[in-house]
């Protein structure tokens, strides 16, 4: 048996209805993947890898250790990672690396992936940690694609997989519009659960991909299509274990006995939630999240705005309609490209030549869209009973008429798969996969993020707007830019999508993001959000003072996490082993040289 | 001149517009701080106080270190606490107590009062305190009416008067909806900045008593009636002043350059604002607080319920209202008994009995008011163009009229002085004094609070009104409840109203108090909010996992405050150096005894 026959036996495919990916999209991933992986293990004369060791650590005291942990979890809980990557997104795979990886896909990689069942078993492995100072990097499904995946941030360390075992829905209050869900909950599996159990009242806030885990959107601060759109702000109540092995419960959670806490989030004392979100101080194991009313009617709208030029004023209508909450619902105002690249076509199907896609094909291939000859489409929805919605509809309507030749698209005339019934679905807490259409714009099609934050006006869209294609253009990338309106913020999204078989490709990614992040900072944006490999640099532009919030973020890292030893790294975070000691640690050689990786706050 | 002349002579009067308090209230409170002063200062002979020295330091050595402290900051700016206290509320005079104490009027009082004009005084004064280890206690404006108002917890603090030279509105921008402020800068002076600058598309939410710190209260958490009343949830933004000194600005304020602290409140990495709320980690210096969009109309309403046992099937009425947004805003539902008091008429007047006043006797007395015959009534505003209201109120009328007997009442057959204009005009955003009116309900009135968190469940209210009546009853205390309805949780709000200058009636309060905490604990209430009385108590009902929660704050504490300077107990946290050391510290013997104040734990 070939090593690559020994990994394809491993993948049992998941029914659809488990893992949130509709059938088509697995079937087409399933080829998508085997064809990646016959290149990769032949690119590699199909050599068998051997297990990545943690950096400070002998390998035989590793493999001791985790042998010792494997009596404590059993045997099948723990799995080293000594056999060629296969992707783990959609298949009863190992969570080993990020299946997009923006790097070689053995830089950011596990040594081995466990898999707790219960907190108990959480608190175990932070025990031993602790004993064989071993770095231990959870996630909750490994599906934050753009941002790193399932990969830890040092390579090498042990990756707790918490979804796979601990996955149930704890409880959901049909008076309280509640629920409490451990990591493995997806917004799929919510969504399922509230329909299987008749709550039609209830409705779940959903992310751009419904795969994901609600713990793991949360805790990184996602967002979401629904009023309910701001997922941090609705969630109430978490159980986390410290890295220091003790369990504390937030909020109300403390009160033995209560029955509040995921009704109010906050409690007696300081309200220390905020710190578990992007951050290393905490391993999140159950969660409460606020379910939203069913608003009693619904309503999706689309318009098309015609020049490119009509960005600044557009963004201007937008901010006090979507202050106000005329506009209710985090919307999203898509550029040409992005609605051509969300048809799932490949780019090659539009242009061959060198460079970026020039916007005049773009236009020419959206033209047989509803988007016709115009350059932006906003997506948004209006909720509750008719009479509601009518009133801000005209509001709505009679606002995006201001820019000329705005085009308000009727929906009858759309076909049935158009990508609005995908934002339909979306806004109205049905989870849905069909964004994800655009990694099919280049072959091996992966993505990664650029999403800075701004003020929403119409000076701050133009500028980041500029600063996005110029970079785009000096990389040669195509540019995929989406305003995403919060309530007094927007971000403006670029999606890179790239090829992660093409390691020129990758490079000129990465070179674009870093200088996208070091360019929007010096203009006054930060990013929201970032990818693994851009966490110091994104860090590091958050440095008013000396960087105080960073010498901050280390003294509360170093107070919970004496051994440094729970995600290392994670959001620019280094604990004080790791501190100034960059690629020594495992943290990738270029990525310490380049960038200051590693060495944190000096 | 006698020492009750100085301290009169230090006493000008603040213009009503400048401190929030309408003249009426002035010139009352005026007259009734005369006259408990006079007992005062009589029965105590006229006793020239000397100031309180904190534990563990030497008298000269603190007078030693105030003088260093007044060549910092300027010798008007440092006050020795060595006149007899004079209540600083409404008054320009040192907010040196707390003018509602329910201990002796001496226990809780501050050393000396410190007056810093900016960051890098406060910088200054935590150095200091660092060097010669005093207890610091910071206060934004020292109304924290019910909770201890501008008191420290530790006896002998210098409490740093932060609002009264830091009382800047820094910015308010028109065009995001939002606003930077300083500790100093009230309701009232942002509604009046709003008003005069002709920003009429904004709001400010507002706290029943709106002449306290906008950042005073958000800090502890507090609410207010418009549809923003979750007043943590509404900030944006904070600059810190950490125990070591170091500023932070968190959220988007740590990207230099930046033109989002306000519109964005999340940032990159660990969102850290909250361990800030409710605690003694940091000095918040400024704040960043988002404006209700004018929602382009309102209208109050006001319905009455007649039986007692209406409240449990009317909860449950109200709950699936307010989840879905129908009823827009923190509402109130007032028994009886508190609609009565709020009449501002002396107890004496109804009864003068002995034990509580009778239910019967209240409805005699409210029978003549709007309340007639009936015993809850709820307080309400609709928002929105006409139309817009018009289908929420019919949904609420119709769900309303399910309780037989329930009764709208017509505002236009009201008195311009009832309670519901205060109501309409703080459910508007328009700060209001008038809910102080029960202070008159005894003789030097003062007042404190118990406020159980619970579900919004008819059975939840029906056990806390039940246990809020066995003890009132038992403690010869008359019980007005009120439920304070939030999004999915309310608060029960009993307000015990007592006369300061009458020891039995203190005791009677807080051993009341004491045992509704511990009885409500039992049942799985916790309070959301408390005295600095009740600190350590209510802390340690939060005591899930061995008090998990409370060791994580104690981790923290030492992590961001080695030296146990800042506000040492506030919210039932002490630092390592107080941990098991009680009243030696200066803690107050009955309390540290009692309750295991300042023991912390284990």
């Amino acid at each position: 048996m070939s090593a690559t026959d020994e990994a394809q036996s491993q993948i049992p495919t998941l029914p659809a209805s488990h893992s949130g990916i509709p059938t088509y999209l697995l079937e087409k991933a399933q080829r998508a993947k085997q064809a990646v992986f016959d290149t990769r293990t032949k690119g590699r004369n199909q050599r068998q890898r051997l297990p990545v060791v943690p950096q400070g650590i002998e390998r035989d005291v590793f493999m001791q250790a985790l042998s010792e942990l494997k009596d404590e979890l059993g045997e099948e809980n723990v799995e080293i990672n000594d056999k060629p990557l296969v992707d783990g997104w959609y298949m009863e795979h190992p969570n080993t690396h990020d299946m997009m990886t923006i790097l070689d896909e053995e830089e950011l990689v596990a040594s081995a992936v466990v898999y707790p069942g219960s907190v108990e078993e959480v608190q175990k492995i932070v025990a031993w940690a602790n004993k064989y100072l071993v770095p231990i990097f959870p996630i909750s499904m490994g599906r934050n694609l753009g941002y790193g995946g399932a990969a830890p941030r040092v390579r090498g360390s042990v990756t707790i997989d918490l979804g796979r075992r601990m996955n149930k829905i704890i409880d959901i209050n049909p008076e309280d519009y509640t629920c409490l869900v451990e990591p493995g909950v997806s917004f799929y599996a919510l969504y399922e659960a509230l329909k299987e159990r008749g709550y039609d009242h209830m409705w779940v806030d959903t992310p751009d991909l419904g795969g994901g885990s609600i713990i793991g959107n949360t805790v990184d601060r996602g967002v979401g299509y629904t009023p309910y759109g701001d997922h941090w702000a609705c969630h109430s109540g978490m159980e986390v274990v410290l890295p220091t092995g003790e369990v504390i419960r937030t909020g109300m959670g403390g009160l033995p006995g209560n029955n509040t806490w995921q009704c109010f989030p906050y409690g007696f004392g300081p309200y220390s939630d905020g710190i578990f979100s992007q951050s290393n101080f905490g391993i999140v194991t159950k969660m409460g999240m606020t379910l939203m009313p069913n608003p009693g009617g619904y309503e999706s709208f689309m318009y098309t705005f015609p020049r490119e030029e009509d960005l600044a004023p557009l963004i201007e209508i937008i901010r006090p309609l979507r202050i106000a909450q005329i506009l209710e619902n985090v919307a999203q105002l898509r550029h040409v490209a992005q609605s051509v690249a969300v048809l799932g076509r490949p780019r090659s199907e539009f242009y061959t030549g060198s460079g970026p896609v020039p916007f005049s094909i773009l236009h020419e291939a959206a033209s047989k869209s509803p988007i016709g000859d115009h350059t932006w489409a906003y997506y948004g929805m209006s909720y509750g009973p008719p009479e509601i919605r009518a009133h801000k509809l005209a509001l709505v309507d009679s606002s995006f008429r201001k820019i000329p030749g705005a085009r308000k698209i009727d929906p009858s005339t759309l076909p049935a798969d158009d990508y609005f019934f995908s934002r339909d679905k979306i806004a109205a807490g049905i989870p849905d996969i069909h964004e994800l259409r655009w990694v099919n714009w280049t072959p091996n099609g992966s993505h990664i993020a650029f999403s800075p934050v701004s003020p929403i006006r119409g000076t701050d869209a133009t500028a980041l707007f500029k600063l996005g294609k110029e970079l785009h253009d000096k990389y040669n990338i195509d540019f995929f830019p989406a305003f995403i309106v919060g309530l007094r913020e927007m971000h403006l999204i670029v999606e890179i999508v790239f090829d992660r078989a093409n390691q020129t490709k990758k490079k000129e990614a990465l070179d674009c993001l870093r200088e996208l992040v070091h360019e929007a900072a010096k203009l006054g944006y930060g990013e929201y959000r970032t990818h693994l490999v851009l966490m110091d640099q994104v860090a590091g532009t958050y440095s008013w003072n000396e960087g105080a919030v960073g010498k901050f973020n280390e003294k509360l890292k170093d107070a919970l996490d004496p051994n440094s030893i729970l995600a290392p790294g994670r959001c620019g975070i280094w604990g004080r082993r790791y501190r100034g000691r960059g690629w020594e640690m495992g943290l990738g050689k270029e990525e310490s040289e380049g960038h200051g990786v590693g060495v944190g706050f000096p």
